[in-house]
């Protein structure tokens, strides 16, 4: 059984600065149904070609009036118009308000030309086809004029905009079904190991079911991004060498599980160098030490650890950033903020940075991980912290920085129970 | 044009009490691929069927012995071993080890028989077959024992967890391809008004284009439901009772836009107490009072005011709880919190509860709103606050208790850019 060492380690913030540094933003565009479009990003910026509403408009049921011949109305000197008409939100446009006359209007429904103002039904007094004002209307008053909601050629979005329910209703409301969003960066992933056995599949003995695959996908759909899973591969470096090459030309970024340290069967580092140029291979961090990345065609492979825990925290504190990078989201997709220990020291290991997975109790944190090849030990974490080398221990109450997951991805918004499995 | 005033208000938690209270959370149940079960909500609990891992395995790279061997193992007296095979991870079970065996091991390859401990390869001496080892091994080190990751019948998932990276991960090593999820609610949208044409179609003089249906389809979708939208229908009570009546059929919850109010041209109020039990109309809120719902079959028909600040302030403090609840969410969708008004005193409505949409910009909340017929009265709103009746004029520096949606909705995790589009 052959080990080729690994050379210098490098420093995790180096690590994934270089692969930030690799990383441009989707540019390819496609065309969104409005109503499909939440949480998708803009792709070019949208203005309104005409103003909203496009014509002045009632915003009360009332009557519609030149608001000038209500000044002299008074409570002790009522002032009366003529009705002359009705108008209902789809009418056409009617004809000119001469002095003294109203017109029933209900809301939306264009104002005649000439009037200025609406009073509503409940401040005035019909009678039969009069009705009697007791104050003046104010000119403005329950009516919106055109472009008073949207003005014409107003930005409703920018390129690069998270497209919100109001956002998207504002591109309705100018008339658009349609708007250009950048698509979603497709993010193909493949786990090798002779041992692995996709769920479902019957396990020979020694095998091993292969994991990785539901939780990656999970976190790229939650970045943006659109999973493209591969079945487990032998550890054949043939058959794992044309499935990255083939990758590699068809998505945006390639995730290759396992494989991917030192030993005589773990290929990737062979591999790698001789589709592209090696960025690293061992990064100085405790769980998930043996991992590299290559930059091939304007892509990138990142090769990430096959225990659970090392791929799944490496999914987050690296490859998080890298897919909201690609998937045009702002931020790496965590905040950082100070937390409190809230019970079990945490030990770094000497000479390697520590990533501790956390969850968050009533304002303190607490440490999920009981070893790195236990995908149970990111249970609940919707944080974590990179401990640099030489901290020394960290103990209950004692403050540490942390790297707060937003969206959690480890529970709900509100703290979907997550039900511990032993340990 | 006839007018039948509101009756008595409700007041608005009220309403909102009375719609909750005919809420159940969808029933239905389906099966997803766990690669696609990102953020649904598991319908039945999953237990391991069998432990995780099922066998003794390395969990780093090495020399697997009996740890009673390597007792009286020292720098100064190295311990000597003869190693009798290799293992790799896909290897079937191993012979068992004898007194002073070694098997070169990889991570995840089975242990042999006997074996309780794993040396790594940097810490012996190899001379041919045999290797010196200076230190003893502890029982248990460098190794995994069977059901350490998962013990079987471990519940790897509550019914009504969302279901997260890490718990897809664990179903995944479980063995499971899919997992029982809770249908997403489908949520069958009406808009009614002569004025209104679909965005993309021709606008008539004194048309609109309808722009309620792509918010709330956003909404909708970020609350776990599906949307299924009708093109607006025209001010015919035939045809939208006939709507109505399909869509409660065949739908978890009915959300129908304009003819709300009390104008000649708004059936709602006529239709909805003919297909079932009318709940309430009109709501003692700004904006938003023209609002109604009826109980029919067990689903409740919600009508909404076409304005479209009213609709989708309605949308977010009154509807968005019932999407939820029926999507399994826990929340009602905000988390309540006290903030100080940044700037612009708000003016409550005497006698009414003020909805009043906010932006949050460095701790601050700033009111978004200019008229309830405007969509942009929402833009980046990420917060709203419900002033009760009688609360006097809230001032710049003043606090106030405001609901964080979360997700934010209006804005992107990390504050998406929304532009003003002029006000």
């Amino acid at each position: 059984m052959e080990m080729r060492p690994f050379g210098r380690l490098i420093r995790p913030l180096t690590a994934r600065r270089r692969l930030l540094d690799s990383t441009r933003p989707v540019g390819r565009v496609e065309l969104c149904r409005i109503e499909e479009a939440f949480d998708r990003v803009a792709a070019r910026s949208v203005r309104a070609l005409r103003p909203v509403p496009a014509f002045a408009r009632a915003t009360w049921d009332g009557y519609a009036v030149r608001s000038r011949d209500t000044a002299d109305a008074r409570p002790d000197r009522p002032k009366g118009f003529q009705v002359v008409g009705e108008l209902y939100a789809e009418s056409a446009p009617a004809a000119r308000l001469g002095r003294a006359e109203a017109v029933a209007i209900a809301t939306g429904a264009p104002l005649p030309p000439g009037a200025d103002g609406v009073v509503i039904f409940e401040e005035v007094e019909r009678l039969g086809d009069r009705v009697r004002l007791t104050h003046p209307v104010v000119p403005g008053d329950r009516i919106a004029r055109p472009g008073d909601d949207i003005p014409r050629g107003a930005q409703l979005v920018a390129a690069g905009d998270l497209l919100t329910p109001v956002a998207l209703g504002a591109v309705a409301a100018a008339g658009l079904p349609s708007v250009a969003v950048f698509a979603r960066p497709i993010i193909e992933v493949i786990p090798n190991g002779n041992e692995l056995v996709a769920p479902g599949g019957q396990l020979r003995p020694g095998a091993i079911y292969e994991s990785n695959n539901a939780a990656i996908a999970a976190i790229v759909t939650a970045a943006g991004g659109t999973p493209r899973l591969s079945p487990p591969l032998p550890d054949d470096p043939e058959r794992i060498e044309r499935a990255l090459r083939s990758a590699v030309r068809r998505s945006d970024l390639v995730l290759a599980t396992g494989g991917s340290s030192v030993g005589e069967r773990d290929h990737l580092p062979r591999i790698l160098p001789r589709i592209g140029t090696l960025l690293f291979h061992g990064v100085a961090v405790r769980p998930g030490k043996p991992t590299l990345a290559a930059r091939a065609g304007g892509r990138l492979i990142v090769g990430l650890p096959g225990h659970p825990t090392s791929c799944l925290a490496n999914m987050l504190w690296l490859v998080l950033p890298v897919l909201r990078r690609l998937a045009h989201r702002p931020g790496p997709g965590w905040s950082e903020e100070w937390a409190t220990l809230g019970a079990d020291a945490i030990a770094p290991t000497p000479g390697f940075s520590t990533v501790v997975p956390l969850a968050l109790r009533g304002g303190r944190a607490f440490s999920t991980f009981h070893g790195s090849s236990a995908i149970t030990s990111l249970r609940g974490a919707t944080a974590f912290a990179i401990l640099p080398p030489g901290r020394r221990t960290v103990r209950a109450g004692q403050r540490l920085r942390i790297c707060r997951l937003d969206p959690p991805l480890g529970a709900g918004p509100a703290g979907g129970t997550v039900k511990s499995a032993g340990r």
